[in-house]
């Protein structure tokens, strides 16, 4: 995204405790202490890169305010009580220049029923189409190209990406963030064999996704069979992610990309759960679980449990595991050689 | 999805054989017998929960008809031949209610060029795009936003939910459903090095799904390199799964989320592959081969094969090799000590 | 496809050396040469196939200028320098002759505002749309429903299939495929953790794809926190590919479906990674890599290094721990033999 923002502009966001040195021109840039470069900003963020400070050549720094740091010619630093805040704040108005700054507005090509219920200031993209009964919050936007199905009722302050997929009687709260591609609401995969063909199984439930919630792109999230798949209070949830039938996930879980989550399954409150994880059925994943990359969990979890592996064992057993198995082959040799000698 | 149904609408649905005690409101939730509250039905369709039906809150049982239980207050039950089976025909009802009753109809926004061939019944929701020489049978659907390539043929009875992708030439059967997402027909992944440079290979096959498939969110079939991709009659497949060019499929497999199989493998029939499982290209996994959720399967199987690990090997010895890893630390512990009094 | 061609068609074409025999018919399908019939062209690439030509019914035959073989009754040979070389050929042809021949036109259903630029001869299809400042190069292609964000540029001879979202500020180069349900420049996942709750990191950055990048269905590219992540001049990514935010990957890399890369990583020219492969983030994968399928990388490599399992271990050495495995139960048996006769 290109922006230009003076010293003065930054200052306002950043509101620094203290100022040093000076930098004339505009900021167009933000980057790592080494790789910042004239008319880039740069920040301290954690104190292993401390020693980068004074080898950066970034033209303005945002520096804890008791860093012992003395400006370059043409550097100036902000030094702020929370550098990453202060980043933080600088780097969403920077995204707010770069939005859609026209005024909220229902696309003329978009399909709404009489009978939508719209709250103030909703955005409705191109080529949209609700079907009946569809409730919408106000200060949502809703992305070109994305289909709500019938019944379908949508918070405040929600923001749905084009090309989105939100099915039937699904709920979705307020400030969720529904990134492009995404699929609420699909069947369940759910099938019954009746003389070698698979007969399926109704799935008449519904998705429901709490406040803060966030989905990335491409990820499904599959309707209950009776009830609710729900997504709880504040998870984030990465791209390309499957959620099966009937699961509910607690609050504050981070779910990272291509994990796969199957039918039933519980997760309480701030799990993690690492990429390309595979979840079994009809588990309960106790809060606080965490769950290393590329692992398969099949048995329920203790609270605050850390796993690793296919099939996931404690974190510890796990890494035994790993460095014996890496030992294996040359254990071997010796023990070929006891043997032998053992008959 | 929300219902309400009378005990009388519910009996006239499943035929129950005998009728004891009475609920005298309206049934309008599905639960399991330990979760159900007044207002719900639930049902014993797996005797392990048996124990459970004494202490169900549900307002109406479906039990089986041997079954030994009198009903509570204000409890009715219906003693069924098979309640699994009246179950499925109550919650097909209550899915019928929950569907679009609009005559099927062509969205005025639908893109459909001269020329076209369409069946009796057909709805095309909106913002639908069809390229030149599609035809689709009676009685099919087709969501919002969905695409539909040159010389496209789609059977009878399908349903095809919203921003679904089906590239050229494709040719699916009746009776399939695809679900919101899924790109059939997409180029295999094929190109040949020449000088440092992927040169890419034409892909002029297509994509043929037998009558009866059905294909899960955002799920994606590539086109063959010459002839076509198959997947066999009644073959069930989930969310997020990649099926790589040439590969051919059985008749009623079950292929679980985010698997992948690479080009020009063929698959029996009967097959059951679970989540996330890795299938190398160009082998023979034979009828009726089970494979374990994240296995990884290199070599052709034998008839009715059972499947675990990466590599994959046959079941039982996998939770062998399994048992004898998470032993294996102790083990070379003790082994250090032999060593050492064997050197 | 379908498609017919005449001999002298195909000769024109292939250009071939020599030709012996004929077919009078017309050519219509391409297959291996032990699957060809009558009205096949058939081929040998590779020498392991050899034996195959003396039974091979196909009525066209491309060989090898210096194969010994006589044609059957009713089957022609072409022989050619260089038979793959002249079946790409034949198929490219046959492809074109299946893509839409309509000349380049805007679809009056796409949503282009006012001060987009269009190259000369771009074809824009149905129910698209285009927010502001989009720029589009020359003999570019984009598919019905497509999604193009504010400030995106893309190339010359760009082909975007349909159901394409492509979030703000992306830069795309000449010569690019995007297939169908493709997400390129969605946001990175990036949080920060305040009291109890997950607050989003901005990501102000983009992606860039470099000139002859192609990029599989439904598969996702998350923009930068700050830069742009980038996909390297000639590299191929399959389908359901998940690349984290700021990932930078070099020239002519080969990345097979379900793969799934971490923020921050940088890999470099060349590399190959497998199938469903996971690499962690902020590493350094070296030129030349090779990731066999299902590996876990959280190591930095070296250059042409050969890597397999997870966590991933040098080719070799993965093979001969995956050996050990095999054989542990066994072992252990006769270990505890062992240590019943030395306690």
């Amino acid at each position: 995204m290109r922006f230009q923002l003076s010293l003065e502009e930054i200052r306002t966001i950043a509101q620094p405790e203290q100022i040093l040195g000076n930098f004339p021109g505009n900021i167009t840039q933000i980057a790592a202490l080494r790789e910042a470069q004239a008319g880039a900003l740069s920040f301290l963020a954690n104190p292993k890169y401390s020693g980068d400070v004074a080898i950066s050549k970034a033209s303005l720094l945002l520096l804890p305010k008791k860093f012992d740091h003395i400006p370059a010619a043409n550097q100036a630093i902000f030094f702020c009580e929370n550098p990453s805040a202060a980043l933080a704040k600088i780097c969403r108005h920077i995204e707010k220049m770069g939005e859609n700054t026209a005024p909220a507005a229902i696309h003329p090509s978009a399909i709404i029923p009489p009978g939508t219920v719209l709250g103030e200031n909703v955005s409705i993209g191109a080529h949209v189409t609700f079907e009946e009964n569809v409730k919408i919050g106000k200060n949502t936007s809703i992305g070109a190209g994305t289909f709500i199905g019938n019944g379908v009722s949508v918070g405040e302050n929600v923001k749905i990406f084009p090309n989105v997929s939100v099915m039937a009687f699904s709920q979705i709260g307020h400030f969720v963030t529904l990134h492009a591609g995404v699929v609420i609401g699909s069947d369940g995969f759910g099938f019954v064999k009746i003389e070698d063909r698979h007969e399926k199984i109704p799935q008449i439930g519904n998705v429901i996704l709490e406040d803060h919630v966030e989905i990335g792109a491409n990820t499904t999230i599959d309707r209950a069979r009776f009830a609710s798949t729900i997504i709880g209070q504040g998870t984030k949830i990465d791209n390309l992610v499957q959620i099966g039938h009937n699961v509910k996930i607690g609050k504050n879980c981070i779910i990272i990309s291509q994990v796969g989550i199957a039918g039933s399954t519980i997760i309480g409150d701030n799990a993690t759960i690492g990429g390309q994880v595979g979840i079994a059925g009809h588990l309960h994943i106790a809060d606080g679980t965490q769950i290393c990359a590329q692992s398969g969990v099949t048995k329920d979890t203790e609270p605050n449990a850390v796993l690793l592996g296919s099939p996931a064992a404690p974190y510890k057993e796990a890494v035994r595991q790993f460095a014996s198995i890496a030992r294996l082959p040359e254990i071997l040799k010796k023990f070929s050689k006891i043997i032998s000698k053992n008959p």
